[in-house]
């Protein structure tokens, strides 16, 4: 199955709000993919069933229907966002981990760049978050047993030598091929080996060694490859966030690494992601489902969208990617018609609004 | 052996410099208690060996001689910094995280508070990162197998009931007890329970429960109690650092949001440690060992000069704890006499002067 020969006459796209504001953001992902009208091939939307919500109401996260409908039925899809229960559930596991591993959708990227000065914002952040999306402690092997002393618990953290490459090489490609300010180009390698010589040790030899790989021919050469450990990058990047450029991490540390990098550049409201593997594609907006604002139509819409426009850019579609991002970042840059999360009083639909009149 | 009847006549201090700018930073401490004076018990200090240096010329990174002298003829002690090798050094395992372990030092205690409104730093931050320091992914239990396709490498991460709860205890103690401005007493648990149910479930079901052991009896009824995803605390911690009082994590995550809070106020040159046990305490700068200003007396001594006086607060020398803070509160206050960490010119030596000067 080969998304480009499918993708020539319509280009179906699975839609999962999931839980809370899921369902407010990615009708602003829909609008803009629409508002491109022919220059991308006609679309259609399949709505598909997911989340914690509807756990509750029927005792499944992740029906077996939507992973198929993906499978089968669709060229790419929209995540919306999960809910996490306060306790835990019994039989509850999270859908957008079941669907990463599912779809082995082994990449996950964030793009995180600084676009107007906002008091909230630190300048000159334009980096990108390579996160390996399959393994490491999401592969979720835990135990129990009662102990002398208690309750133990364990889990397993499982990196291997495929994944790490498959991430690695995805890495390098985007600093290869990413246009960037200054022009360098830059791959820090995120990892704790000075504790995880073994795991951490794996992941960080695997990553170095793709430019050494059969058939890459020196092709990375001008990537400078860097190292740097998950909670001195934390620090750096709030310290010096100019100084990274493309940032390569297992699992974990990605996901925290991305979430720190989203403070820096004004709202995690504004942070895209694709969930990419080799046959499809799933945009995800970074933020949570966000009980606390939900159904009050003041969710910023604005990482659904540039996640659809990511995800158009992952399936060769970069003039309409360019021009979703280009009409979100005029709707940022101006700084009027804003949600509350980048202290603005606009609605969400405004908002999406807004941006689809500059497409 | 009990800490309060050895230290009523001598205090005996283990001092382990370890590598890099432990070895210019510790003199800073030692200074300081020495300045104290008659107002705590006449000091000895211990220098003990251990390190990453130490290793590549001996094999150990931790020598039997200096876990003794710790057990057996030291009251408490001061530890500098270590060097991570940039690879892979067959036989070497950090001697922090071992002696943590051996000396059963349960709990890492990181206050992060603001002093001075430098523009690297954000007002209002006044928090302490305790931190789980035995357990997690931290106990190093490590395998490779070559499998089908390739390698692949395990860990285990382990919690445990029973270090779950006492460093409960610890955390709900602080949060009960430490003065803050404001006056309210918070916990917030730290977790990822969204994806670990099991391990982080336990360590937060296991918190949680702290007010319900016997003997408690409503004593914490004055700490409201929080909890948050690991991601979303990195995220917050640096949009709105002013909402956290005391955070309770997982060894793993509490080294990355006390890097992540030190960036908060300045530098890491800031911010002290303490690994705090039922019978044992060792002060440590949560700083490295900067191989790349090391030897130039350059290194912010204020770090190990604080994690002096947490070690003197921890065994009850609260006059001797406060004299040291206040003196090195007030060198960052005027900020004349500064390390190029927070734009100063100074040298270690002098900021051990002028601190010494005051106290
Ligand atoms: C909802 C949660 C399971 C998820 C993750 O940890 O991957 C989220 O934090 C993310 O970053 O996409
Ligand atoms: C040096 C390293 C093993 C250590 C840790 O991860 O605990 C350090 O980062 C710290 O925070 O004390």
């Amino acid at each position: 199955r080969s998304v480009s020969t499918r993708a020539r006459q319509t280009l179906r796209i699975g839609m999962i709000p999931a839980d809370g504001i899921g369902h407010e953001v990615l009708p602003g992902a829909k609008a803009a993919i629409q508002a491109l009208g022919s220059s991308i091939p006609k679309t259609e939307f399949v709505d598909l069933l997911a989340g914690f919500e509807y756990f509750t109401r029927t005792g499944t996260a992740l029906p077996e229907d939507t992973v198929q409908a993906l499978q089968n039925d669709c060229d790419c899809a929209m995540f919306g966002a999960v809910s996490s229960p306060s306790r835990k559930v019994a039989g509850y596991s999270s859908p957008i981990v079941a669907l990463r591993k599912k779809l082995d959708l082994y990449a996950n990227v964030r793009p995180v760049t600084s676009v107007a000065s906002s008091p909230n914002e630190k300048p000159d952040v334009d980096l990108v978050v390579v996160r390996e999306n399959t393994e490491c402690l999401y592969v979720k092997d835990e135990t129990q047993i009662i102990g002398p002393n208690g309750k133990e618990a364990r889990a397993i953290r499982l990196i291997t030598q495929r994944a790490s490459r498959r991430i690695g090489e995805m890495a390098f490609k985007i600093a290869l091929n990413r246009p960037r300010k200054g022009g360098f180009k830059h791959l820090t390698i995120i990892h704790k080996s000075n504790v995880l010589s073994v795991t951490d040790g794996l992941f960080r030899e695997t990553v170095r060694a793709v430019p050494t790989l059969p058939g890459v021919d020196g092709k990375y050469d001008s990537v400078t490859v860097a190292e740097q450990l998950v909670d001195s990058a934390v620090y750096r990047l709030f310290r010096e966030p100019h100084i990274y450029d493309v940032m390569v991490a297992p699992n974990l540390y990605g996901d925290i690494i991305s979430d720190a990098a989203a403070a820096l550049v004004g709202s995690l409201g504004l942070v895209p992601s694709v969930n990419a593997g080799d046959t499809f594609v799933m945009g995800e907006p970074v933020h949570g489902s966000a009980p606390d604002i939900a159904g009050q139509n003041i969710a910023n819409p604005l990482a659904a969208i540039r996640s659809a426009a990511l995800m158009l850019r992952h399936l060769g579609y970069t003039d309409g990617a360019d021009r979703i991002e280009r009409a979100a970042d005029e709707v940022i840059r101006e700084g009027k018609c804003l949600t509350p999360d980048l202290g603005g009083k606009s609605k969400t639909t405004e908002v999406v609004d807004e941006v689809v009149r500059r497409i």
